[in-house]
């Protein structure tokens, strides 16, 4: 007897009420040369787990990076060899390529998971990604959408990979065009952040990476900014100490972002640290991406520290150091699209755009952050653009200022080596 | 100037631990027409996220549950209309098939992923998800790798769904063979129980659903376990408030156990209530599909039941009461594919390989639920094999002596009905 449903109610049943709560726990290890045979780190980690061994390793690895570490993949045969106990290699590594192009097939992301199968990865196994920032987003979707999550042993091999994306909790890549639109928050079974790695870059790249580590500090450590500020030349002349430090610093700070805003998982109105970030995006789009990440955060910081200075919020001593500080590091700090449409705020190609889409990509209220001072941002929720444009104005009378007394200087040098 | 790394060693830095706690709070709600225009449940539900609105939402159905409510999703567009202040639908529902052939077409995933993208759903936005749980854990799997994730509400349109898969935290395909190999731990943002779909369901899915929360009392519950006893033959017969009681409680102690289990997303070692969950994945194996999973489970309830009395955990009285509960809800408890190859372990037809593959499946060591009585399950880590096979052997005992009783039964009725 099927009861007749329309003229039914329910029993008065009240919701049950669910809270589920999950903790991640990883660390960020910082090591030179995580393969060599004699380097114990990355066998003991993973001893570390408690469980029977030897345990199933897989390995997805940045052809770019191979190009300058073309011993690398012997290595890695060679330390699982040496480690056996701990560790086995159970299939053949899997080369993909760096940068977007890691992010924008999708046959890699199947590649990874046929590999996690043939292998017999389970989720006690682990998956180890080596690589920029893009491949490690890569490798960590498929790792943690197979088998509902295998671990995951990041080993980044950039700046920003080792200061900021490759040490958080997500991965993603492109689809139907938009950057990131397939990916899960993830946490990492652990990260190694490997020195020697850094020697691949280029100076591009070196530089790259630096600038989310200024954003971190302008927003939240003053004396970290000091440090940057301080060591600015090392960092150029790609000091290596300078380096580790900056990269040690700035992971920490991210880390300490992501544990304590309270909403890791942006499942309400968290912010990420964005600082600089909405007129960076928007740059990149249209310099058609030939601005690396970086290099356009570089002129989305040295923009929103000019409005702050212009809204009143930092002194012009404050703007001025930090806009220095960014071009002793060897940012350039100007590019002709920030001045494109700026009267037509709707326009594609208007960087002001940009606002709106950064807007629509926050659901709903705009919120940019400025600074208060150096050492602490502050969130604001509209923009004045009238401002902006003057911003977009001083920050180029700043940049044709520093060049022409660096030309000025150039030649007084010169004047004066010639009369020596 | 780059270093030269080989010679360098990293500064004394210290490994930075990170912490990341994350929670999930959802409710699992009770309705009967949830569509019904004057129901205003789901609508006050979303619009309860504080949000700006309307709130665009879209649909992916089960295109089985339409054969029988072919008016829904006529329902849902006027549900939508007459709710304009709080929802948006923002794109043609999708129908996609139900059952596993859900779970065997990766092209669903992205059919789905499109529908997103076209309708501009975002983290802040919703998907609805109708039908039994194969759809769902599809639905689910496409939401939760969209945007790192977007909302979710589930409306679980089967027993198994309500009172089971539908309010936990799992979804998945399948891929390479393999049940599941896709998937990732996400919460839904709600659940929607709503009673009328459950007139939808045939005979067979009626029951199976009931296996579940037979399990659950039995390793959870006595008190339970003694409502669905003294209900079986209510159960049998359809009976909606019986039926909605066993699905509230059984959803309720499925959710407690994901609460307090303290490794809701299964990292370390965790269980989930998989008493007799061994012998049904390889039964249902066996018999190619043709057994339904709760079907399958009935009998490796019975099966477990009796391997625990064997060993002298239950008693007599206990064992017979359980199996009789199983026999009045319906449930067939012997099928032959139960002693194919016995004496062949290793067998891949053999029940008993089914140990060697649960044992894979947990990652290491085998753990088995058994009982401890009535309302209590107790862990093993090895199987008695020969004493596997006489419970195979009394297990066939019961049914056939269960069998001839009810033939006579049936015949000294008929008898005594001739002679009155």
């Amino acid at each position: 007897m099927v009861a007749s449903i329309p003229e039914r109610t329910t029993l008065n049943l009240q919701p049950i009420q669910q809270h589920v709560s999950v903790s991640f726990d990883y660390k960020v290890y910082f090591t030179n040369e995580v393969f060599k045979l004699k380097n114990h780190m990355l066998a003991q980690l993973i001893a570390g787990d408690g469980e029977q061994k030897p345990k199933k390793i897989v390995v997805v690895v940045d052809a770019g990076l191979l190009e300058f570490r073309r011993s690398l993949l012997r290595q890695i045969a060679l330390y699982t060899k040496y480690h056996a106990d701990i560790l086995t290699l159970a299939g053949d590594p899997i080369k993909v390529p760096g940068g977007e192009a890691a992010k924008n097939n999708p046959k890699l992301v199947k590649q990874i998971h046929k590999l996690i199968d043939s292998s017999g990865i389970c989720r006690h196994s682990y998956l180890i990604a080596i690589g920029g920032g893009a491949v490690l987003d890569l490798a960590g979707f498929a790792a943690a959408t197979a088998h509902r999550g295998v671990r995951l042993i990041r080993i980044p091999t950039t700046v920003l990979g080792q200061n900021d994306s490759g040490v958080g909790v997500k991965n993603g890549i492109n689809a139907f065009g938009k950057k990131n639109f397939l990916g899960t928050f993830a946490p990492p079974y652990a990260v190694v952040n490997d020195l020697s790695f850094l020697s691949t870059l280029s100076d591009r790249d070196w530089r790259s990476g630096i600038a989310e580590a200024v954003k971190v500090a302008l927003i939240k450590d003053a004396d970290f900014f000091e440090f940057i500020r301080t060591n600015s030349e090392a960092l150029r002349r790609r000091d290596m100490d300078a380096m580790q430090q900056l990269i040690y610093r700035c992971a920490q700070l991210h880390l300490q972002h992501i544990a304590t805003s309270g909403d890791p998982f942006e499942m309400g109105s968290s912010r990420p640290l964005d600082f600089g970030h909405w007129a960076a995006h928007k740059l990149e789009q249209l310099t058609n991406y030939s601005l690396r990440h970086g290099e356009a955060v570089a002129i989305g910081i040295a923009l929103d520290t000019t409005y702050s200075y212009l809204l009143g919020k930092i002194s012009r001593l404050e703007w001025q150091c930090i806009l220095n500080t960014l071009v002793t590091l060897g940012f350039v700090l100007y590019v002709p699209e920030l001045e494109e449409k700026l009267s037509q705020p709707e326009h594609s190609r208007s960087l002001f755009r940009g606002l709106q889409e950064f807007r629509e990509h926050l659901g709903g209220e705009l919120t940019l952050t400025l600074l208060q001072r150096i050492g602490q941002g502050i969130e604001v929720h509209q923009a004045d653009l009238s401002l902006y444009k003057q911003a977009i104005s001083l920050l180029q009378e700043f940049v044709e200022d520093r060049h022409r007394k660096s030309i000025s200087s150039f030649l007084s040098s010169s004047v004066s080596e010639s009369l020596t």
